[in-house]
């Protein structure tokens, strides 16, 4: 579609919201006391900052909704704008038949409107205006009190829960042309860079063990499925460019890392002893502590979207 | 805070403002002309759907706002919902004393009011309603036409321009213990399976070519800086868990992939010959031919994504 407009839809309510569902929005819990003194609370992608002076918040509600009386007859509401971590309360807040406050520990408000915890800011409001909107009641809420906390937010875009992140300004991009070496262009340098930096630790427990790359990826393997033939072993370790050979196994067996019936060869079936095992054990704590290391300072849904980003290639 | 409610903030504009912006939005560009015949646009984050039957939107706009009077005075407006690469027209939209449309392509709606082309989503609206809302007018628009495409959205959270991703249904977390192998909830275990599917044809190439890890590591060092002392290439390879030695650059030299003077030891300078220079360029070639392909299918700002969290990493 580029330098066009954008193709025009047929005008039906699913593709209206389709539509609709372009625009990105966090997602927010708003509930009230009704007029019947029970709590009431639903999930809503509706919210705006309104005003500053006076403060002023608004969101919308169905006519439709089994809601709504209690939300026209209180003259509180309070607007619970949530963190990434809360998409189950999200989904719970929008599901139809279940209790939804049960187990949710809350404060009271004015009117002892219910107020969640843990969320991302909160907006305690008094009903400034109930405006008309169609289908939907447009709620105007003066802003009585708030908090906020530095979360990162849950998001909702075309119909599904995201997570948002900052951009980083736009780089001009350099001229790129094939060289003799690897630029922060390439997905690979930065990919590699990750790689040696997590196992750096590991690294250097394994030259002080005097082991080499290749007796590592051995004892790894095994760690993770034991009991192979050395043919397997080496078929593994091939694609990752590391060549396996007898020699290996036989080195392994003489620091009693490994098990392996004399004289090894391609059939030759390896297993890691208990020495070798915990020898194992002992390089991948290294690796996680590294990693924990190198990750602080992440938020919980950057090392999650990182993760499923690498899984796609690492599957590809 | 976990456990506790948000701590109470101190109730002025800056603040406010600060807790406003915990709730990602979209960005759009909302545009009409004025009756003076003048095309007014700004960009608003305020948006939201409002009403599926009627069809409606909303958004707000401050009423000291120099385009005030050309929204108010207008019986039509539209409303651009912004992709991911529109941040520099966002920017552009929210810049006062600079000529908005100069340059922009647009297309002519009803009252001709203009319309931008290449967005996320496009609404083109009736004004319906212009509601109270403290010191911003609430505008309700009756969608006349609408057009959407399946661009990944630019995001508006804590006051930055953001990008929005999909959240993989959370998982429930296995058992997490120390054992003899790395598994899906290690960083390592994805970073690693990236950085070796992304190598896999330059692998496959470098046992083609004969030339072990050790080998191609140290072209691949010259490559990018030419000239080293035997020295330095053994200390940043080592690092890496790859142990270079004075036969590593024997057996280059052997054939005819560096030049360095014999015998060879640890003060020898070790230079690419062409060949070598040409032999590395061919195998980045590679890399860069695999990194596309695995690429396929993936945002560029997913990638961009991807390169800022895994420098963090990397340079941890």
């Amino acid at each position: 579609m580029d330098g066009q407009a954008p193709r025009p839809t047929a005008f039906d309510a699913k593709s209206l919201r389709t539509a609709f569902g372009a625009f990105a929005t966090g997602v927010t819990i708003v509930t009230t006391r009704g007029p019947d003194g029970a709590d009431a609370g639903l999930t809503a992608n509706s919210f705006s900052s309104l005003s500053i002076q006076p403060p002023m918040v608004l969101w919308s509600l169905s006519k439709t909704s089994s809601s709504i009386d209690a939300f026209r007859g209180s003259a509180h509401f309070a607007v619970h704008v949530l963190s990434a971590e809360q998409e189950a309360l999200s989904t719970r807040f929008a599901t139809k038949g279940v209790e939804r406050f049960a187990g949710v520990p809350v404060d009271r408000g004015p009117d002892s409107i219910p107020m969640l915890r843990d969320c991302a800011a909160r907006f305690v409001c008094k009903t400034a205006y109930q405006h008309e909107g169609g289908d939907h009641v447009i709620f105007v809420g003066q802003v009585l009190e708030f908090a906020h906390a530095g979360r990162f937010p849950l998001v909702f875009h075309g119909g599904r829960y995201g997570m948002v992140f900052r951009k980083e300004s736009a780089q001009p991009a350099p001229v790129e042309e094939v060289g003799s070496s690897l630029s922060p262009n390439d997905l690979l340098y930065h990919v590699s860079n990750a790689y040696f930096r997590i196992r750096r630790d590991g690294i250097q427990e394994l030259r002080q063990r005097g082991w080499t790359g290749e007796e590592y990826a051995t004892l790894s393997l095994l760690g993770r499925e034991n009991g192979l033939r050395l043919r397997d072993i080496v078929a593994r370790n091939e694609a990752r460019g590391r060549p396996i050979t007898p020699e290996t196994v036989t080195r392994l067996v003489a620091r009693g890392l490994v098990g392996a019936a004399a004289p090894v060869d391609m059939e030759t079936e390896v297993r890691l002893t208990p020495t070798g095992r915990q020898a194992v054990v002992e390089i991948i704590a290294i690796h996680k502590a590294s990693e924990a290391q190198v990750l602080e300072g992440f938020d919980p849904s950057e090392v999650q979207l990182l993760k499923q980003l690498l899984r796609r290639i690492g599957s590809g």
